[in-house]
C-alpha cells in the first residue's frame, strides 16, 4: 500500500474564512454549523472563494462476506449482486437522493462474488470473491487488504483527474455491520456489545448470536489494533478498504469526502488509524441507528450533521448532507455583505 | 377572523403510504425519518402518489415591534427595512438558501414602520406601523391582531389558487424574539425565564434586562393564555399573526407547511391555540439555539427535523428542511420495490 501524502489544514485559511463569514449580512455565528462547514471547505481546498461543488460523485464499494454463513443478516448472500444491478438501474435508495442532491452513483465491486458485465457507472476492481467467513480464519490476506485501500486511492485519484470536487461514501454488502462492527471494536477498544446493534432489522436472539460471531472471530484471528491493515485483513471486508482507500486520495488531492453510515465510518477508521491527518477532511453526514456509529466518530472529532433516524448504508445519508454542507458554501460565496448591503451593524 | 375549516387526516392514507414504503428496495423503515415525511405527505395531500414539490414558496413576514424601545436587541430598528431591501434584492441568507431549494421568497410587509414601493416577491400589506411598546400597554388592538391573520389566511389561499404545494415561514423584525417568547410563556404556561434566550447574541446582563421585559409586559397586558387573539394583540407581533394565517390558511387548502425557527415556532403556536389540528399539516424545520423553541415544538407534537446550530430566521432553516422533505417524497415516488428489481425478501 502505497499512502500518499495528506497536508494539514492551515489556520490562516479558518481566519480568512472566519472573517468574510462576520461581514455578510446576519447576526455573527448565527448561522451555526453551515458556517462551519464553508470554513472547512475554504481550508480543505485552499481556496479563499472554493469552486462550486458541480462535480460530486458517491462511491458505492460492495463486496461479499464469507461471514455470512453464519446467519449473522437476515438478508440472503445474493442480494448484495441484485442490488449492484439495482443500482445501475437506477432505482435504489441512493439513485433517488444522489440525484436530488445532483451527485453521481458510482459503484464500485471490489468483492461481489458474481461476474458483472461492463456497465455505465460501474468500476470492476474485483479484489477477491467475497471474504472468507472471518468465524473460521481471515477474511482475507493482508495483501488483499492493502490492495483494496490502493483501489480505493486509484480511484480517488482517478476522479480528482477528472475534476470532481467531492466525494461521498457508500457500500453495498450483505452482512457487512458484521465485520464494521469488528473494527469499531478493535481500534477504538470497546466491547463487541457497545458496538453492535441490528443490521438490517435483526432480532433480540439473533443480535446476541451476531456478538458471539464476532467476539469469536476476534479471539480467532487476534488482529493487532496498533495496525490497521491487519484488522481490516483478518476481521474487514473489501467494501471498508476501498472506502479507507477513497478517504485518503481524497485527502491528499484536497477533495472533501461525505462519509455515510456505519460502514462508511469502519472504513474511515481504518484510514485514520493510518494517517490521522484525513479527518480533517471527512464530513460526517449522520448519525444513524447502529449505536457503534457515534463511537467511531467520537473517535475521529467528528460530528454528524443529520440526524434523520436512518439505517440504509448505499451512500444515502451521504447524499442528504452533501446538500446541506453546500449550502453552506452558496452562504459563504453568494450572500451580501453589511457594506454591500447598507445595512446597519450591531449597537456597541 | 374567519377560521377556515381544516380537515383531520385520515388514517386509511397512512396506511396505504406505510404499505409502499415497506415494498421499496430497501429494508422495512430502513430511510427513517425520510419515510415519516413522506407519509405524513400522503395524508396531508390525500394523494396516494403525491404531486412533485415544483412550486414552493416561503413567505418572510416582517414587522417593526415598539417593544426595541426598551433596548431588548442588539440591533436598531431600522434593520428591519434594511433587511426587507437585502431580501428583495437577493443578498440575504434566505435568498441563497431558498434557491439552493428550489424554492421562492416573498416578502410580507405586515407591520414595517416604513414605506415600500411595489417591488416583485414584496407583498404589502401593511396592518399597522410596528407595534406599540407591549411595556406600556398592548402591542395591538383585538381588531389589528386579527386582521394580521386573516392576511396571513388570504395570502395562503392566494398561492394555494396559484399551484404552490409546499408554503415555508420566515420572519424578519428587529426585536421579535421577545415578543415570541411572551407567546410561549403564556400558551405553555412556562416561566418567562425558561422560553426566553439571547436572540441575535445577547449578553448575559442584556438577557436578564429582556427577561424582565416580558415578565413587566405580561404582568401589565394580563393576556387571557385560553385566548389566543387576546395574546397575540397584547404582547405578540404582526409577523406572528401572519404565520399563524399562513399556517390555518395552508392547512385549509392541504398544504404542508415548514416552519422555520423560533419566531414562526411562535406564529405556529398560535394557530395550534385556534386549532389544534394545524399541527397535522406543520412540518418543523430545526431546533435553533432559541432554548423556547424546543418547548412549543413539544408542546404542538412536533419533532425538529434538522440541528444546525442556527438562529438567524428569514426562513432559513425552512429551506434546508424542505429539500429533506422532498428527498423523501422522491423516495417514495422513485424508488423500485422488490418485485420491479428482482431482489429476495429477508429470509423468514
Amino acid at each position: 500500500m502505497k499512502k500518499p501524502l495528506i497536508e494539514p489544514l492551515q489556520n490562516g485559511m479558518f481566519e480568512l474564512a472566519k472573517k468574510r463569514l462576520d461581514s455578510l449580512t446576519k447576526p455573527a455565528g448565527s448561522l451555526g454549523r453551515l458556517e462551519e462547514f464553508a470554513w472547512r471547505l475554504v481550508a480543505i481546498t485552499n481556496q479563499e472563494i472554493p469552486s462550486p461543488l458541480s462535480k460530486k460523485a458517491i462511491f458505492i464499494f460492495a463486496g461479499d462476506h464469507g461471514v455470512t454463513e453464519e446467519g449473522i443478516s437476515l438478508y440472503p448472500r445474493e442480494v448484495t449482486e441484485q442490488m449492484v444491478y439495482n443500482f445501475i438501474r437506477g432505482g435504489a435508495g441512493i439513485n433517488i437522493l444522489a440525484k436530488h442532491a445532483s451527485a453521481e452513483v458510482i459503484v464500485v465491486d471490489i468483492g461481489v462474488d458474481c461476474d458483472f458485465d461492463e456497465q455505465p457507472n460501474l468500476i470492476i476492481e474485483k479484489v477477491i470473491r467475497g471474504t472468507e467467513n472471518m468465524k473460521k480464519g481471515p477474511a482475507m490476506t493482508r495483501e488483499e487488504a492493502e490492495k483494496c485501500i490502493d483501489t480505493g486511492i486509484a480511484i480517488a485519484l482517478k476522479f480528482a483527474d477528472l475534476g470532481y470536487n467531492m466525494f461521498g461514501t457508500g457500500d453495498m454488502g450483505i452482512g457487512n455491520t458484521t465485520p464494521s462492527s469488528a473494527i469499531a471494536a478493535i481500534i477504538t477498544g470497546k466491547h463487541v456489545s457497545q458496538v453492535t446493534d441490528r443490521g438490517t432489522g435483526l432480532s433480540d436472539n439473533a443480535l446476541i448470536h451476531k456478538i458471539k460471531v464476532i467476539e469469536d472471530s476476534i479471539a480467532l484471528n487476534k488482529p493487532d489494533s496498533d495496525d490497521p491493515i491487519d484488522v481490516l485483513s483478518k476481521v474487514g471486508g473489501t467494501e471498508m478498504g476501498g472506502i479507507a482507500g477513497l478517504i485518503l486520495g481524497g485527502a491528499s488531492r484536497r477533495i472533501p469526502v461525505v462519509i455515510d453510515g456505519f460502514i462508511s465510518a469502519a472504513g474511515a477508521l481504518i484510514a485514520f488509524a493510518i494517517d490521522p491527518a484525513v479527518a480533517d477532511y471527512v464530513f460526517a453526514a449522520h448519525s444513524s441507528m447502529e449505536k457503534g456509529h457515534n463511537i467511531i466518530l467520537e473517535r475521529m472529532g467528528l460530528k454528524p450533521i443529520l440526524n434523520l433516524d436512518m439505517r440504509l448504508g448505499e451512500g444515502t445519508g451521504a447524499a442528504l448532507a452533501m446538500m446541506i454542507i453546500e449550502g453552506g458554501l452558496k452562504i459563504y460565496c453568494d450572500m451580501s455583505t453589511f457594506d454591500e448591503a447598507g445595512i446597519s451593524r450591531e449597537m456597541a
